[in-house]
C-alpha cells in the first residue's frame, strides 16, 4: 500500500502549495488523429495544415480541447483522485497553440481552502497551469473541487475563497501570435455565417446527437492520462456504471456544435463550466448553444464570441432549469467559454 | 434552425453545379495506426515504408479506402445528409498515392438528375474530386443517391442521366508513378500467389470474420469526418439501431480479403458497388472475392486483376442472389474493383 | 481454399526451420497514441521525448510491450493459426529502443518439438527475433505453442526440448546505449520511491481496475496484426465469447502497475509468463506485482529489478495457486520480468 499514490486529502493541502503533475506527454499527429475518431470534431483550422497557415499559424494545432485534456489528466492524480465531486472552472486561458512534436507537463498552485460544515470534506481551489518544453505556458484555469478529509478530525484550515472573475473580460483574451482571418476561407470551413451573423441572445439547437459508448469514454480518459478509477472500474460504484469523465462530455458538445458554429475556429477562455448530472455510456448526447456576449479583437479579421454551450442527455433544446432553479436532470454541462470567429 | 445545415434536398441541385465541400484535413501517421487498428489491414505496401520503397514509391502511402472515406466524408454534408439510399458507384480511380502530411479536399460536381415517380425523392449523381495541397486530383469516383424532395410540388427538374463505364478499361487505370514489382518480397507480403496464379471465374473464401461493435464502426466513421446522424445517434431510427457506414463495410471486407489476396496490393479503380443490405453492430462480417478479369499494365512486373468482393453477415461464401435475382438477405456488400498484383 | 493460409500444423515444423514472418510494419507517432489510449499506460520515459532524452535516449521509445506485440503479430500466422494453447515465454530480451520510423519485421526459428502422447497435437518452441530496417535485433523472445497435427498418423519428430534459462541471468540484460538515471526526476516521473526502497519479497497491490471492452481489445490486437479468429468472431467459439489476446492482459496488468512501480521505467527481459485463465470482455482486470530480485547495472544509476506481475478478474491480491499448486481461477496472468529502475 505505501507504494501506491492513495492521493492527497483535505489536510494534505495549504494555501501557496505549487504541486508539479507527473508524466510529461509529447503529443503528434496520433493526438489529433485520435481526437477526430472519439469526437465529430471539424473546425477547419484543427484538421488541415494548410487552412491554419492561412489564417496565419505555423500549422494546425492540437484541439483546444486536447490540450486542456493532456493538461487537466495530470492535475488528477495529486487533485481529485479522492475529490467527490468537481464544482467549478474559472479563468481559463489558452495562451499558446500545442503543435505536434510539443511536450507538455503541467503544475497546480493552491489558492483556495474552505472545509465545509460537516467537517468531513472540504473545498480545494487549484490555478493549474500547462506548460511546453521551452517552459511556456500553454494554458492555464482554476477548478474547484470538493475533496475528503482523511481524518474527519484534523483541523480546519483558514479558510480562503479566491476572488476569481465571473466572466473573463475581452482584453483578457490572448489571440495566437499571427491569426489572421482576413482571408478567411468560409467554404472550406464548413459555414457562411460569420461573426456579425450572430446576435446576443440567440440560441441555436446543434441538431446532431451521439450515442456514447464505454470503449469511446474510456478510450479518450486514458489518452489524457486521466486515471480516475470511477471511469474505467465497473466494481468501483455500487451501480455498476463508469462514471464518464466529463471532458469527454465537453469535448463532445464542442464537436457537435460544429453544426451551426462551424467558424468559431479557437477557444480562448473559459469563464466556467458545471457538470451538471453524470453521464454515462448509452446516453445519448446533444448540444445547443447560446450567444452571451461578443467583443472585437486586436487582430485582423478576428472578432471573440462569448458562448454558452448547454449538454443535454436527450433534452429539449435551451431548457436549462427548473422552477426551484435547479439544473433539469438531462443537463449534463453547462460551459462558458471565449471563442474567436471570422468577422 | 438559419444557423446549422439542414443539407440539400433534391430541388437544390442542378446539372453542372459544383460544389467545394468543407473541412480540408491534413493526415499522418495517426490516421494509419487507426486505420490499422480498425481494421484487419495487413497489405505490407500500406504497412512498411521499407516494403513501399522497395516497390518504386517514396513511402508507404495511407491505404487507398482511407484516402477514399476521407473524400467521401467531406461529401456528406453536402450530398448525403437528405439521402434515402446510397444508390451506386462508378468510374472511381485513385490517382496519385497519398502521404502523411498530405491536406485532402474534395468537390463534386452534379452531373445527372432524375425525379423518382412518386414526386417525393429524386436521384443526384455527382462526380466527387479529392485534391491534395498541391492541387493535384489524387481520386475521382462517381456515385449516386436518392434524394428527399424539400416540397414534394416544386417543378422537376430535366431528367439526366449520365452515361457512366460499367466497368472501367485497363487503359484507363493509373499506375503510381515509379511503381515496380520486379523485386517484389513474396515472403514479406505474407502470400506466394501472384496475379499469373488467379484465373478469371475463380472464388475465394476469405475465411476470417470480424464481429462488429458500436464504438468500432463509429470512430471509424468519425475518423473521415462523416457525421451522418444515422451512423452515431441510436435515437434516430425507430428501432433503436446505427446504421454503419457502408464504407465501413468495404473496409472491413477488403481488409478481410487479405486472407488469400495479399498481393492485391493497391486499388486502383472501383467500377461499381452496392451496400446490399445494412450491417449493424453485432454483425459478423466475412468475405468472399471472385476473380473478374485481368489485365497487364506497362509497369514493370505490375498486373491489373478484376476482383468481386463480396461481404455478407454470416452467410455462405459464393452465394449472392436469390432465384428472383435479389441480393440474398446476408449480403452486405457488391464491390467491383480493379487493383494491382506482382506478375 | 488454396489461396488462404490454412496455417502451419505440428507435422509442419522442424527443428532447424526458420520462418520469415509477413507484414513488415513502420510505426509512427500514431501506434504511441493508441498505445495511451488503450491502456493506461504513464511510464514517463514512453510518454515524453523530452524526459527519454534527460535519461539519455534519443527520444521516447515505443513501450516495450508495443514492440512485443509488433514482433508476436508478425508470428502469429505462420506459428499459433492452429494453437490449441499457448504454453510459455523464456529468454525474451529487449536489445534496442524502436522508434518512430523504424520498421519492424520479425522471423523465428523452430528450437523445439514434442509430439504429445495423445498423438493428435505436440508442443512447438520458436525463438522469434525483431528486426528494424537496418537490420538490427530490436528483440528475440522464445514462445512454446500447442499445435494441432493435420494428420494423427503423421509420424512423430524426434523429440527435441530446448535448455531453456528459468531465469536471464542479469548479465544477460541489455540496457539500452546510453541510458543514465543519474539526473532522473522523479517528482516528473510520479513515484518517489526508487530501486533502494523495493525488497526482494515485498508485495504491491496495485489497487486500480478496468473493465474490458470488446471495441478495445479488438483495436489492439488488430493494431499489432495479429488476426487469429478467435479474437475477433464471436461465432468461431461455441459460447459466443471472443476470447482475448494475452498480449492484451500483459499490457493492461503492466500499465495498471504503473501505480506503485511508476520508475519501473523500461522491460529488458522475459523470464517467462503463463496466461493461467482466458479473459473476456465483461472482466475487471487488477493487478498485484512480487519483487522477486534485484540486480546492480553497469549503467549510470540504473539498478534492475526483477518482477512477478501477476493479472486478475477480480480476485484478491497475493493470492495465485490453490492448495494443488493450480492457478485460482481468477488469475490470467503470472508473467516474470526485469526492469530498470532509477537508483
Amino acid at each position: 500500500m505505501a507504494k501506491t499514490n492513495a492521493g492527497r486529502f483535505f489536510e494534505d493541502y495549504a494555501v501557496g502549495q505549487v504541486i508539479d503533475h507527473a508524466v510529461p506527454r509529447t503529443v503528434s499527429g496520433g493526438e489529433r488523429a485520435l481526437y477526430h475518431a472519439l469526437y465529430p470534431a471539424r473546425h477547419a483550422l484543427h484538421s488541415s495544415d494548410e487552412f491554419a497557415r492561412a489564417c496565419g499559424l505555423a500549422g494546425s494545432p492540437l484541439d483546444d480541447l486536447a490540450a486542456f485534456h493532456v493538461v487537466f489528466g495530470k492535475s488528477v492524480p495529486d487533485v481529485s483522485l479522492n475529490a467527490v465531486a468537481n464544482l467549478g472552472y474559472a479563468e481559463g486561458r489558452w495562451l499558446l497553440p500545442v503543435h505536434a512534436g510539443d511536450t507538455l507537463r503541467s503544475s497546480s498552485e493552491v489558492i483556495g481552502l474552505k472545509q465545509n460544515s460537516n467537517g468531513r470534506t472540504g473545498v480545494v481551489w487549484v490555478r493549474t497551469t500547462g506548460t511546453n518544453q521551452r517552459g511556456e505556458t500553454v494554458m492555464e484555469y482554476v477548478r474547484w473541487v470538493m475533496v475528503r478529509k482523511r481524518d474527519a478530525s484534523a483541523p480546519a484550515p483558514e479558510t480562503v475563497v479566491p476572488d476569481l472573475k465571473a466572466v473573463l473580460p475581452p482584453e483578457d483574451l490572448v489571440i495566437p501570435e499571427g491569426l489572421d482571418f482576413s482571408a478567411y476561407d468560409f467554404t472550406l470551413a464548413g459555414e457562411r455565417h460569420r461573426w456579425g451573423d450572430y446576435e446576443v441572445g440567440e440560441t441555436i439547437d446543434h441538431v446532431d446527437g451521439v450515442t456514447i459508448e464505454e470503449a469511446e469514454h474510456m478510450m479518450a480518459t486514458r489518452l489524457w492520462q486521466n486515471t480516475a478509477k470511477v471511469h474505467f472500474d465497473a466494481t468501483f460504484r455500487e451501480d455498476g456504471k463508469r462514471l464518464i469523465y466529463g471532458g469527454h462530455v465537453i469535448s463532445m458538445a464542442r464537436a457537435l456544435s460544429f453544426n451551426g458554429l462551424a467558424n468559431a475556429q479557437l477557444i480562448v477562455g473559459l469563464n466556467g463550466g458545471a457538470h451538471a448530472n453524470p453521464c454515462f455510456a448509452g446516453d445519448t448526447v446533444k448540444a445547443w448553444t447560446e450567444v452571451l456576449d461578443k467583443a472585437d479583437t486586436p487582430a485582423p479579421g478576428v472578432g471573440a464570441i462569448r458562448l454558452r454551450l448547454v449538454a443535454t442527455k436527450g433534452g429539449a433544446p435551451f431548457e436549462l432549469k427548473d422552477d426551484n432553479g435547479k439544473y433539469r436532470p438531462e443537463v449534463l454541462l453547462d460551459l462558458d467559454y471565449w471563442a474567436l470567429m471570422p468577422q
